[in-house]
Formats: structure tokens, C-alpha cells, sequence
């Protein structure tokens, strides 16, 4: 892990621009801390850092606030990442299968999603082997965002990882369904409603199919990126209460 | 509106018992208060005020640490109130159905929330004509709670409500899905995902049927009386959010 570039903010966060390997990352730290700080892993859609920057930005400023370091990484075929045929390949079928206004089938959003998850999940472990050696970085470990199917599978396959966000925005392949029922950790799922690019009824069954004890589905108006504050606002709860 | 007896708690909470001609009910004002409280009226399930009162007295002090009057009231045919034969033949036309482990049909949960609604929300408006009148209390209103029919036909009819809490915890008729509709008010409705006394689809049915611009769904794990503590802490944001 080596970091390329710093600034630090008015609010005195830390932002630190690293590398691991090929894999480009941020990694945001509150100004003052006495303790190690609490680790949150910031998910995103794959859409590249630099047009996520700004969301991302905002969550990290806001995670400080509360005394919790925030990190994230480039997702395998975005941003300046090398570009992933076949994912390409899947996105287009997607695409064509959306306007053409047909039902998007099982096969277009395994090959849209499962590469995706089986590449990104061990990147992100990998990314959370390195910054959990940082002096100023602690456990407990919580993952927060999208793409939904890569916040399953690390609560599944990664025993730090101890409580989750999960942003029910994107599409769910079916065996995706059968990881969910072996998630323990809390988890608090934002859906919204009326979000035109998302299934709905995909996204309660997949809530439903969680096996954790304590799982809360937190549904509000507004399309994909309308999040209200207040919603945002109940996720950092969710966080203080589970990584302090 | 007579008061007939007050106590006040250890946290300076004042409780008064009051009857509205023949209909018993409860007011929890704040132990200090500069100006008149807003007031939020507590909906309960018909099985008589003895039997709610601690978990309204808790909510009711709850409310009040952040500022707010309670005041709730007596169901029709609940209670001390006069018995009433065509909702209790409705109730235990109901049992019957769910004891044989028959699908519960229209007209059985028509016969046993409608009444209630028709009967039971002009009390309501009565009983807030009364509490506005006392010095303490003031507006904004809301409404808290279930019978959710209830608080569905009040925020439709009662222009004073300007925010509601519903519990979707109770059988739903046809009927109030179109009101549903009319409902332009905040909302924030708290669903039991495992609730064995409630149709999880009829609620998200209803939930999106509101015709509310804000609205949040807020689904826990647990049965009808296992709101968790933190989804409280949510409801009452959501008051401290829209009543202040």
C-alpha cells in the first residue's frame, strides 16, 4: 500500500490517496482521534472513483464526524482500472434489454454481477489486510454501500467485517439469495422505493432471505441517488451503535 | 373534558386521567415546558387502556424527555367502555378463521375495523378539540401508533394532524388502501417483518399506497411487540424532525 497524495479538509480529515498493486484507493481519517478509529469500507457502484468522488466525499466527511476512518477502492473495470470485456459485454446486454423494455434475465445479471463479486471481494480483503496495519486504524470493520451482492459476500466470507449498510440499488443474482440466508452480522438495508433502475420486490426478498438476528429495511421516497439526510442520518446511527 | 386524578413521575412528568363524557383517557404533559407542548395523541390496539398502560406510559415519557405532550383515549367497546356485540362477534369470527387456519376474508376484517374507524375517529377529533384548549398544549399534532386504519382515516380527515407514526400491525380493509391515497402528510411507519399477527404484503401494499411525499418504512426483525429500542429512537427523531 502506498499513498500518492494528501490533503486535509477545513473539518481537519485526512484524505489519503493510496495504491495497492494496480488497485487505486482513498482512505479518509477523522482529525483527532485518541484511539485507533473504526474502520468503514465505502461501496460503489461501478462508475469509477472519480465520478463517485463527491457522494464518497460526503459520506467519509460525515463517518469523521463520528469518529470512524473511511476507505475504498477502485472496483475491477472501472475508473482507470483496465476495462473488463466481459463485463462491458453484460452492461450492454443489460442496456439493450432495458430499452428494448424486456424483463432483464437471469443470465444477463449473473454475468453483470457474479465476475464482479468474485473479483472485488478479495480485493477488498486484501485492501482491508493493509490499512488494519495503519496505526491510526482499528477494528471493528463495517462495510457501507453498494453494489449490494458485494456487501453479501464479504458479510459472508469476512469474519472482521462485523455490521453492514447495505444500499439495495442494483441487481441480484439468484444464488445470491442462498449467500444472504448465511449473513449473521446486523444489518440496516436502505431501499428506495421508487427507484426506477431497481426491483423492488428483489430487493424485500433479499432482505427477507438475511439470516441475521438483527436486520432493519429502511424504505424512502426518491430514485436512486435521494437518499434523504435523515435517512443518511439512521445509518450513522446504525454505525455507533455496532463499531463503538 | 374533567380531570379526575394526577400524578407526577420521578422525571417530572404529569400524568392526568380525564374523561370525555363517557370515554376515559390519559394526558402526559413534559415536567417543564416554556412553551405549549406539540402533542402527539397514542393510538393502541382495542385491548383496553389498563392493559397498554405500560407500554403507553413508557412512550409517553419517552415522548416527553424531547418536548412533547401525550394524550390517548379509550377505544370504543375497550376497556371500561360498554361492551359491543358486532365488533366482538367480528373478533371472534377472526379467531375462529385463524384457529382453523383459514385465509381471513374481506369481510371479516371489514367488520372489525371499520366500525372501530368510523366510531373511533371522531372521538379523536373530539378529544383534540378538548386537549387544545388547555394551556400546555399546542400545536403541530401527530399521531402515533396503530390501529393503523385509524391513523390512516385521520390524517385524511383531520387537517390539526400534521405528521403520523403508523404501526402496520393489524388486518387492513380494501377500502383503506384508497385512502391510503388521499394521505399527503410525512409518514413514518414502523413493520414487524415476522409479525404472526400481520400481512406483510398488505403492509407494503399499503405503505405504497400513500400518497405522502415523505415516507419511510422502517421493517425490524421480531414480533408485534419487539420494536426494537433504536427503531423508537427512529420514531421519535421523526416527531423531533416534523413537530418542531
Amino acid at each position: 500500500m502506498h499513498f500518492t497524495s494528501e490533503q486535509r479538509f477545513d473539518d481537519g480529515v485526512l484524505e489519503r490517496e493510496f495504491t495497492l498493486g494496480e488497485i487505486p484507493g482513498i482512505l479518509w481519517t477523522p482529525g483527532s482521534v485518541s484511539a485507533p478509529a473504526p474502520l468503514i469500507l465505502l461501496g460503489h457502484p461501478p462508475l469509477g472513483l472519480r465520478r463517485m468522488y463527491p457522494r464518497l466525499v460526503a459520506r467519509a466527511r460525515h463517518a469523521a464526524a463520528d469518529g470512524f476512518a473511511t476507505a475504498t477502492i477502485e472496483l475491477p473495470g472501472s475508473g482507470d482500472r483496465p476495462r473488463w470485456p466481459a463485463v462491458e459485454q453484460a452492461r450492454a446486454d443489460l442496456r439493450r434489454a432495458m430499452e428494448a423494455g424486456e424483463p432483464v434475465g437471469d443470465e444477463i445479471v449473473d454475468a453483470l454481477v457474479l465476475p464482479l463479486v468474485d473479483k472485488a471481494v478479495p480485493e477488498w480483503q486484501a485492501a482491508l489486510d493493509a490499512l488494519l496495519t495503519l496505526p491510526d486504524i482499528g477494528g471493528p470493520v463495517a462495510y457501507s454501500g453498494g453494489v449490494i451482492s458485494i456487501g453479501v459476500r464479504l458479510a459472508v466470507v469476512e469474519p472482521r467485517i462485523s455490521a453492514a449498510v447495505l444500499f439495495a440499488g442494483s441487481f441480484v443474482p439468484r444464488s445470491m439469495f442462498e449467500e444472504a440466508r448465511q449473513v449473521t452480522i446486523p444489518l440496516h438495508v436502505l431501499l428506495q422505493w421508487d427507484d426506477e433502475g431497481n426491483d423492488r420486490q428483489a430487493a424485500l426478498d433479499l432482505f427477507d432471505a438475511f439470516g441475521s438476528k438483527e436486520k432493519s429495511l429502511h424504505a424512502n421516497m426518491g430514485g436512486h441517488t435521494g437518499v434523504p439526510q435523515f435517512a443518511g442520518d439512521a445509518a450513522a446511527q446504525f454505525f455507533t451503535r455496532h463499531l463503538k
